[in-house]
C-alpha cells in the first residue's frame, strides 16, 4: 500500500531531467521499500509549464529534455510562457522539488517558488544554491513559520552527504574545523595538472570537453561556487548567519605547474580548499589554494572526487568523499531528500 | 525554552560513563542548540541501579564511575540488586539507553531492557550489539507497533555514520555493494604490522596495552565483532534479514609478516574486510583479511581509523571514514541519537 507523493519541479536541466530519469527507473524499488510514490503534477523550464493533477509522464518529460524540447509543447498538458513561480501557485502539491539555475545576484527565479511553495504548505527540496546563500536564516523561518522542511542536501557536493552529516551525525558534538572540496570543477584541474603535468590551460580545456566547466568558468576557477556551499555550511552545519562577505576568496587561475612541483618537493598536494577554522566563538571562512600533506584525506581525492572532513570535539575527525562521474548524483541526493520527507527511519 | 527529555541509562562502562561526560560538558550548547534537556531518571549497572524522577546528578554518577564504584552506592538514589530491567520498568522516562555489555549468546540483558521500554512506551537508542544481531526485524517491528524509534548508529564503527548514511542518505538509489573496515582493534594492529614490521603477537600486546583489545580478543581478532556490524548494515541498510549463518568469517590471527609484504609486492594492503557484494537479487556476505589496491580508500585507513565505502547505482561511490583514539566517539553518536529523537532537521 503505497502513498502518493504529489510534486512539482522547477528546472529540467541536467537536475531536474536525471531526476525523472532515476524516479522512472526506481519507482518500483521506491514503492516497496518506502511505500510512497512519487506523482509529477507540474513542471516548468524556460519555455513555460505543464500541469497535470493526475500526474504528467515523466519519462516523456524526460526524453523532451533530452532532444532540448521545453514541456510547454507537451500536448494537452503544456502552457507556453507559464512562470515557475505561476506554475508553483496553480498546483495543489506536497512538494517542490526546485532545481532551477542557480542565480547568485538575485536567487530568482529560485527564491519566489520556494516562497510561494512554502507559503501554500509545500515542503521544498533544493539543488539551486542561489536561495539558501542569500536569504538562508528567512527561509528556514518560513519553513518552520509554516510547520514545513526545507531540504537541501544536494546543494554543497552532490551527492555527498556533506549537509547531512554535519547537521545530523554530528549532532551534541562540537565542530572545530570544517576542510572541504567542493567544486568538481576545480578538483579535476587540479589533480589532472598534478598527476598528468597538463598546464592549467589545457587541464580546464579537459573539463570543458568533459561537460563539468562552463564556456565562461569563472564561478568554478575562481572559487565563488566552493565560497557558495561553505556559507551554506556555515549557515546550516556551523549555525553560523553567513554570506559571502564572510568568506575570503582565491581562486586557482594564478596556479602554475611550478606550484605544484614546489608543493610535491615538499610533501604536499595543492587543492582548493574551502576552510571553515574556529576562532574563538565564531569561525574563520576561506576558499584557497592550500598545499595539504600528502595524506590528508583530501589531498588523496581523484579527479571525479569531491570530499569534506569534520573535525570535532567528542567524536573524533570524519571524513567523507565521493566518487561520481557527471551530474547524476546530485539527482541522487535531491531524491533522498524527497523521501526521508517521509519515510520513518 | 528547552524541553525535558527524560532517559534511562542501561550500562556504565566506558560508553555509558563517556556519555554522561558528554552531556555534563554539553548541556548548554544542547540546550541552545536544540532547545533540549536529557534529563538522567534512572541508570544500572552490575551493582544495581539509582532512580530519581527529579533527575540523577549526571556528574556524580560519571565520577562514580570513574573510580568503578557501582550506582546502587549513591546515598538516597541508589538500589542495591535492583535489575536493569527492573529499572526500567520502574521508571517513566521519554528514552532508554541500552549500553549493556554485548552478548552474542542470548543479547541480554539488553534485549529485556529493550522490549520493555518499547512496552513502555520508550524510544530506544541502542550501543549494544547483541538485541539487533539476534532480534533486528522483531525489535523494529516492535518499535513501528509502539510507534517509536529505536537507533543504534553507534552500533557499527561507533562515531562513523555507517548506519546513517546508508539507511537516509542513500534513500532511492540501490546499494551495489558495501565495503567496511568496522573493527579497529584488528585494523590497529594490521596497520602497526604493516607500517612498522610488528608482529601480530606483538601488535597485538600493543592494541592491548592501548586498551582497545580485550584480555581474551577473540571477538575482534576472529573477525566475529566485524561480522556482528554487517550483520546490522545488512538487516538496516540492505533490508536483508540477516543473522550470523549468512556471513564467512575468517579473522587475522593466521596473518603474517610475509603475508603482508607479499601483498606490498603486489601494490596492496591488506585489510580485515567486511564485505557485502551483490549477487543477483541477494547479497553475498564475509569478513576476511583482503589485499586491497593501496589507493582504496579502505586500504589509506590509519591505526585509529574505521571506515566504509557505498559503491551505489546513481549516487556513485561514498566514502566515509572516522579517525577517533578510544571508545569517546561511540557516546557521541549515542548522543546524536537521542538529540535526532526530537530535533527537527
Amino acid at each position: 500500500m503505497t502513498r502518493d507523493i504529489r510534486f512539482t519541479l522547477v528546472g529540467l536541466g541536467n537536475i531536474g531531467r536525471n531526476l525523472l530519469d532515476i524516479l522512472v527507473h526506481r519507482q518500483e524499488a521506491i514503492a516497496r521499500d518506502y511505500g510512497l510514490r512519487f506523482v509529477l503534477v507540474g513542471a516548468a523550464d524556460s519555455s513555460g509549464a505543464a500541469l497535470d493533477p493526475a500526474g504528467l509522464d515523466m519519462a516523456a518529460i524526460r526524453d523532451h529534455k533530452l532532444v532540448r524540447r521545453g514541456v510547454a509543447t507537451l500536448p494537452g498538458v503544456g502552457r507556453a510562457g507559464m512562470s515557475a513561480l505561476e506554475m508553483v501557485r496553480a498546483v495543489t502539491a506536497d512538494v517542490l522539488v526546485e532545481a532551477a539555475p542557480t542565480n547568485l545576484q538575485s536567487g530568482q527565479p529560485g527564491l519566489d517558488c520556494v516562497r510561494a511553495a512554502l507559503d501554500a504548505g509545500h515542503h521544498v527540496v533544493m539543488a539551486d544554491k542561489g536561495p539558501l546563500v542569500l536569504a538562508f536564516d528567512d527561509l528556514m523561518a518560513q519553513a518552520r513559520a509554516a510547520e514545513r522542511r526545507l531540504a537541501f542536501s544536494g546543494t554543497v557536493a552532490g551527492g555527498l552527504p556533506t549537509v547531512n552529516i554535519g547537521v545530523r551525525d554530528l549532532a551534541g558534538s562540537g565542530v572545530e574545523r570544517v576542510e572541504g572540496i567542493f567544486n568538481g570543477t576545480t578538483n579535476y584541474i587540479l589533480t589532472r595538472m598534478e598527476a598528468e603535468g597538463l598546464s592549467y590551460a589545457e587541464a580546464l580545456q579537459g573539463a570543458q570537453a568533459a561537460g563539468i566547466a562552463e564556456a565562461d568558468p569563472t564561478l568554478d576557477v575562481d572559487g565563488w561556487d566552493a565560497a557558495n556551499k561553505l556559507i551554506i555550511i556555515a549557515n546550516s552545519v556551523l549555525r553560523r548567519p553567513t554570506t559571502l562577505e564572510d568568506v575570503t576568496v582565491e581562486g586557482i587561475r594564478a596556479l602554475t605547474l611550478d606550484d605544484l612541483a614546489a608543493a610535491r618537493a615538499g610533501g604536499k598536494v595543492i587543492k582548493l580548499l574551502a576552510l571553515a577554522k574556529r576562532m574563538g566563538d565564531d569561525y574563520a571562512l576561506s576558499v584557497r589554494p592550500t598545499a595539504l600533506p600528502k595524506d590528508h584525506p583530501m589531498a588523496r581525492t581523484g579527479m571525479w572526487d569531491m570530499g569534506v572532513v569534520y573535525h570535532t570535539d567528542y567524536m573524533g575527525v570524519i571524513s567523507a568523499v565521493i566518487e561520481a562521474e557527471g551530474p547524476v548524483a546530485t539527482s541522487a541526493a535531491v531524491l533522498r531528500d524527497m523521501i526521508n520527507l517521509y519515510a520513518a527511519s
